[in-house]
């Protein structure tokens, strides 16, 4: 993973840097350290090059952060100058051992590590710096990443915008006939076509509908199947991801009835939506109306979770999760019905909470969709 | 990442399983535990969902693997239920708690953790089974992965031949004029419409070609530029990987100079692979070449990395590395030259180990070749 379509304005990252050290103070933390990920593209710019060759942001309490990369792509990290010293390492050469320079003596010391970083660099630096407590780097970054700023919402924004306007054009096609592939393939072209990174999508037909992380194959779409399309690419690094359920050929009362049990449920997570109330509470709105109408057994996951440099992250509208909603975040609102070797129905929007309460970033339309 | 191209006997299977416990047991280690990875692939037949959700095949020296999945994702597990047994944990629940109970008391206990685990994953698994000790993965499945049988070995030779065939008719066209980005998509098509899955790319140009990794970007080739590609697409999960560097227009002397000691290079370390030799015996016979020629501090990399389903995996050809080269043995010969700020040459080729010697797999014509 590169990305550098980056902010342009590297005093968004300075901040960012800074407010991390903050976090650090508030979660008695000393160092940070963060490999390529979206971790990464969010504090310095660029999400860096992900492989067995370390690289690695190091994020002190006080003093300057460093970066340890191989030497032959610091001319990648050129904007990333300003921000922090870079180490280089050599093929050969231990970069290990350059963390352990920079860092110093870290027994007794409290190192976050970013969540995505490989484990055998975990271990390598366990091993290579002793003594110290290791703990999860996403508490320390949750907070920042998981309230979006003005730049963050339009670019997350214009990515829905975008994605709904490739579904209105893919829904005036025909499906039956087509292999799941075939049809995925047709709405991910008019998508990325609208200038969105490609990034993920899956297609599930028929009895393959009720199978939410379906993987789209040759299975050809006919005339009685529910169809789940759930997709997005990324702008600037932001995702979109949408889901929505076609019919091909006249649906029949259950499909219809479970249809609507899901749009309803969609509705009510978005109607939970505002500053205070817990995230647990956006999916029990949508849970509890989908047990009402006797699915609940069917609804196999939670109703949410957020999105911004990476498709899946803080905050997940889950049960348990007792984090209080705030203006500036973005999550996913997907309530679905799976009838195991049946059907499946999914409606998934993007939701921004404001001050007043939920906006919908996706306006693709949600009415139950007819195609041939 | 998800993969389900995978070899269709499940035998296979049961005998990398097999073969991973012997190596558990010539590691002294109790218990091996993999995320959704190539490793993940190698093992059961499928990479898993890379996602915050928790997937971990956990893989005993003694007794039956189990794999720790969210319940909603288990159909895609079907052909897996031969291989171990599936604990299905549901949003909401502790996946952690499941792979806990399934192993039991593990004070005392050596457990590997597959390399790509998140971090995130590995010091939850620290806090939640107490004292057992941690180490790498790789050890224990690098002597598997790294030797391909008969059936990889075809599929990479075939990743490589359509590869190659991309290339033969992308140099029909001249490159003056185009974006960086615009050649490299229009290589990659090609690519992919023989039937290759998408996987990485990147082209430099002019100046930008002294960036081993640089991102393709918006500058305009034109005549007088070195223009590097390194590209490469996946065939049932395994990868082709190349590199060729062009020159739009007539180059000078120091670029055919320059070109001339890459190609050599690339030929010596081919000439110097046969079983035991060590790794970084290919590295050197590459590397005094090019210091030979004057051009030692502008090799910036070692030569070469394994390859099959990662991109890069073991054995790395590269300086310290005294691993003999066995047959099966499948890497990158890649040397290059980066001069900063004026161009860089790099020629990549996929190299099996055999019996007898180093048999390259790709066949791109490898001369220097001038386009408009």
């Amino acid at each position: 993973m590169t990305t550098t379509d980056a902010l342009d304005d590297m005093f968004v990252y300075t901040d960012r840097l800074q407010r991390t050290r903050q976090e650090l103070a508030r979660h008695e933390v000393d160092v940070l350290m963060v490999g390529p990920s979206a971790d990464l593209f969010y504090l310095i710019g660029t999400a860096g090059h992900l492989s067995e060759r370390l690289t690695l942001l190091v994020v002190p309490r006080v003093g300057t952060p460093i970066i340890v990369a191989a030497g032959f792509e610091v001319p990648l990290l050129a904007r990333q100058r300003d921000l922090a010293e870079i180490h280089a390492w050599a093929d050969g050469q231990d970069p290990i051992a350059l963390v352990a320079e920079a860092t110093g003596d870290v027994r007794g010391k409290t190192i976050a590590v970013g969540d995505e970083l490989y484990s055998v660099f975990l271990i390598r630096l366990q091993a290579g710096l002793g003594g110290a407590r290791w703990v999860e780097g996403g508490q320390v970054l949750r907070p920042l990443r998981m309230i979006k700023d003005g730049r963050e919402i339009e670019l997350l924004k214009e990515a829905a915008r975008r994605t709904d306007d490739a579904w209105v054009e893919f829904i005036t096609q025909p499906l039956s006939g087509q292999t799941e592939r075939e049809a995925l393939q047709r709405l991910l072209d008019l998508t990325y076509a609208r200038g969105l990174a490609p990034n993920f999508g899956s297609c599930g037909s028929g009895p393959h509908s009720a199978s939410p992380h379906h993987e789209p194959g040759e299975r050809v779409i006919q005339e009685g199947d529910a169809v789940v399309f759930d997709w997005g690419g990324t702008l600037g690094g932001y995702h979109s991801d949408v889901t929505r359920t076609l019919h091909a050929g006249e649906p029949g009362d259950e499909f219809r009835r479970v249809y609507a049990t899901v749009l309803a449920a969609n509705q009510a997570a978005l109607d939970a939506v505002r500053p205070g109330v817990r995230c647990e509470a956006v999916d029990f709105a949508a849970r509890s109306l989908i047990e009402e109408a006797g699915y609940g057994a069917a609804f196999l996951h939670r109703v949410g979770h957020g999105l911004g440099l990476g498709v899946h992250e803080e905050p997940y509208l889950v049960a348990g999760n007792t984090l209080p909603l705030q203006a500036g975040m973005v999550f996913s609102d997907e309530p679905g019905i799976y009838l195991e070797g049946r059907f499946g129905v999914r409606i998934e929007d993007t939701v921004l909470c404001t001050d007043t309460g939920g906006e919908r970033l996706n306006e693709a339309p949600r009415e139950l969709t007819v195609v041939g």
